[in-house]
């Protein structure tokens, strides 16, 4: 049914922005789960409906028209005053919402609208391994040049490990700031460790910083996910990193809405401007009755109390998926904040003739133990290497992800299947 | 309320790509109407709701799980399914839904990440004027460079006009064509002419792309709303001009929903797939419950006759606006399509002692004219040298753009002041 390959298209070469551009993981295992049939613990969306204040409030938006045409650039005011009201004790001050927000297609537009606000050729951007992918291509077709410093597991890996056992050596991350640093992005709770930084780690970061007039990116999209009563700290509201934080949130985790591409920055005016410039050119506005939504879930989810029972639901399907890794005796780290959790893998046996498809190959260990476990197993998780940078992806080949924001139905399945794993194992 | 400009946020410098935006039209405009409490025929979104069977199925869409979470890049299979069922029979081929559609966040991110996925720096996009003001900042932000050629009323201007009257110099248009040259765009029907392009002005600039091996965006977000039984030509059905056309569709002006963000490209594999490179980094999806809501609109406009009603409607529409204009003999071009009407407002007197605002001093004259409607006549039109590049702005400031996607309350209530121009109107 395809048309043929046409050689008028052939001949109009792709720009360099993306021409280096190479498969990614969710397009080698979100068909591979489906094709086996396998309980996907991969890819990190809800796969339970959203709570329904929300899903009510986006129907009756559909029936005012004027939630169904194009909104302000920064976002309906509604939701901006909502982000105001909601955010401003967690900052400790008084958040304008003409100035100091701005609501992005999802965090990710968000992201990219800063580096396009940032970056001019060659600027270089700091981030710690792992990273949430989309940051490279987000710097690199921006001109940008990202340079990695990687979060290190301090402890013992062969057993559990706390999340905060993860850490970023200070004097290394200082080692790779040059000249052309302009930008560090921070990431907390973290994509794929679970870590939520400490206030003195975020003060090591936030001072070097200052010293070396960088932008802080902080991606705090999970900061309505953390556990066990753990204080997420803000970097935004430390010493004086206000002045030069914008930071990013995500309707999509906060009500468990990932496709409704809502999200939003908050920051000073100044910091923000260069960001909302460049998002109202690429989309000029977000979606309008989703919005309404998302501002409605802020008014009411302060006061029905969701955002905790949300916490304790994320924490009961932790400790379920946890207890199979400990039934196994896989290690893995508890995650402090998110939906994932990190599992080492080095003691499952792949058995060594198995058959894997050609592409696997080229691809660190974690991509080959990741589409056995799929195949065979029936468990899809995702092979964290992709979110580091070639030279230190050996420091992640021994890991799998998996994400937790499933039913506790579909955690079950998985738990069911994963025990078939047993002979599998190194005692 | 807002925090005094800080000092640090001063010190970390915009990116080259946003730091020369000036303040654009929409933000003095539309401020200004709600301010006067104008009727505003200013910018093109609709003050009427979208059709019941669309806004039910994205009510319904909502209820399923699926549907609030992420979509593929490439948009929901349902969505592309509708899309290629529908568009086939207008590009007389059969489309293929996995490869040959891309759903993107209304068409202007669909444009956007054509830009980011062809243009290198230096590469020049031939844009003919006047233009939709975004082609300009999405083809900088990526390193481009605009290169215009004005479309030019070929007739008397002093008198009514048809928009085919507005014509292309095809040596004048191949004059600005360079080795550098990389895309060339064209819009049909045509914001804010209102001119459909014949099959003879398609082939003409369809042979140069051709010849030059350009790559051809043909942006047809008013595809739906073309006028008088007059057929709306496709580039991409003509000659061999498929293997090097990209169509540009919006689910906003299709069925009156700007605001759900929801576009679309169509071409030859090979053509779009850098555009979902780029797409794919940028937003990652599209919002998946009007994604759905837009796929149940095409699945079902086919059939329930939806385009044709739509079409009357706004001939309407179009004839109301039209005849204020004729009784005060204010010469105007009829469009054949999309929903504007470019006024000659020459002939309107303005008050030579009028104290205007300072920034409209460095303006062209029609902003002083437009600002003077919205404020004293109550109307607000939007000045369209704000489409041209610097150099043939002259040839615009004569005119006013007015949009007709209103209800017709509001186009009487429009109609009623407009006469109050009477007394200012050159005999
Ligand atoms: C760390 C991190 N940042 C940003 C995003 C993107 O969020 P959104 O879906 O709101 O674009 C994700 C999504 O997985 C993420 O894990
Ligand atoms: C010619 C043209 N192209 C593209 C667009 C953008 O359409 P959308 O709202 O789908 O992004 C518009 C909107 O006014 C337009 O007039």
């Amino acid at each position: 049914m395809a048309a043929p390959a046409s050689s008028a298209a052939a001949l109009i070469p792709r720009s360099d922005r993306v021409a280096h551009f190479e498969q990614d993981v969710w397009s080698i295992f979100t068909p591979l789960a489906l094709e086996c049939q396998a309980v996907n613990l991969g890819q990190g969306f809800m796969n339970f409906p959203p709570p329904d204040f929300v899903v009510e409030a986006a129907r009756e938006a559909l029936l005012r028209n004027d939630c169904n045409q194009y909104s302000h650039p920064k976002g309906r005011p509604r939701l901006r005053n909502a982000l105001a009201k909601s955010y401003g004790p967690l900052f400790n001050r008084t958040l304008d919402p003409e100035h100091e927000i701005v609501v992005t297609a999802g965090a990710n537009e968000g992201i990219y609208s800063i580096f396009a606000g940032y970056l001019d050729q060659g600027s270089e951007v700091i981030l710690m391994e792992p990273f949430f992918d989309q940051y490279i291509s987000n710097i690199t077709m921006n001109g940008g040049v990202p340079v990695y410093c990687p979060i290190r597991p301090t402890g013992d890996t062969s057993k559990n490990m706390d999340a905060s056992q993860w850490k970023i050596d200070i004097k290394e991350l200082e080692s790779k700031i040059t000249p052309r640093s302009k930008i560090i992005v921070l990431n907390t709770p973290h994509n794929p460790i679970g870590k939520v930084f400490s206030r003195e780690e975020l003060e090591q970061i936030g001072d070097l910083a200052v010293k070396h007039n960088l932008l802080i990116i902080s991606d705090e999209v999970y900061d309505r996910l953390f556990f066990d009563h753990k204080n997420h700290e803000r970097i935004a509201t430390l010493k004086n990193y206000w002045d030069r934080t914008i930071t990013v949130g995500s309707g999509g985790k906060t009500f468990g809405t990932t496709g409704w591409r809502v999200g939003w920055l908050i920051g000073p005016k100044l910091l923000v401007e260069p960001a909302l410039a460049a998002h109202t050119r690429l989309v000029f506005c977000v979606n309008s009755p989703l919005q309404e939504a998302i501002a409605v879930g802020f008014e009411q989810a302060d006061e029905n109390g969701f955002f905790g029972g949300q916490i304790e639901a994320y924490e009961s399907k932790r400790e379920k998926l946890l207890s199979v890794f400990r039934e196994l005796g896989l290690p893995y780290t508890v995650p402090e904040g998110s939906y994932f959790v990190l599992v080492n893998t080095d003691k499952i046996r792949v058995p060594s003739d198995y058959p894997f498809p050609d592409l696997l190959h080229k691809r660190p260990k974690d991509f080959r133990t990741c589409y056995w476990l799929t195949k065979e197993i029936g468990v899809c998780a995702i092979p964290p290497t992709e979110f580091y940078s070639k030279p230190n992806q050996p420091l992640a080949e021994n890991y799998a992800r998996f994400a937790f924001c499933k039913t506790d139905e579909t955690l079950d399945a998985a738990i069911e299947r994963l025990l078939k794993l047993k002979p599998f194992i190194k005692a």
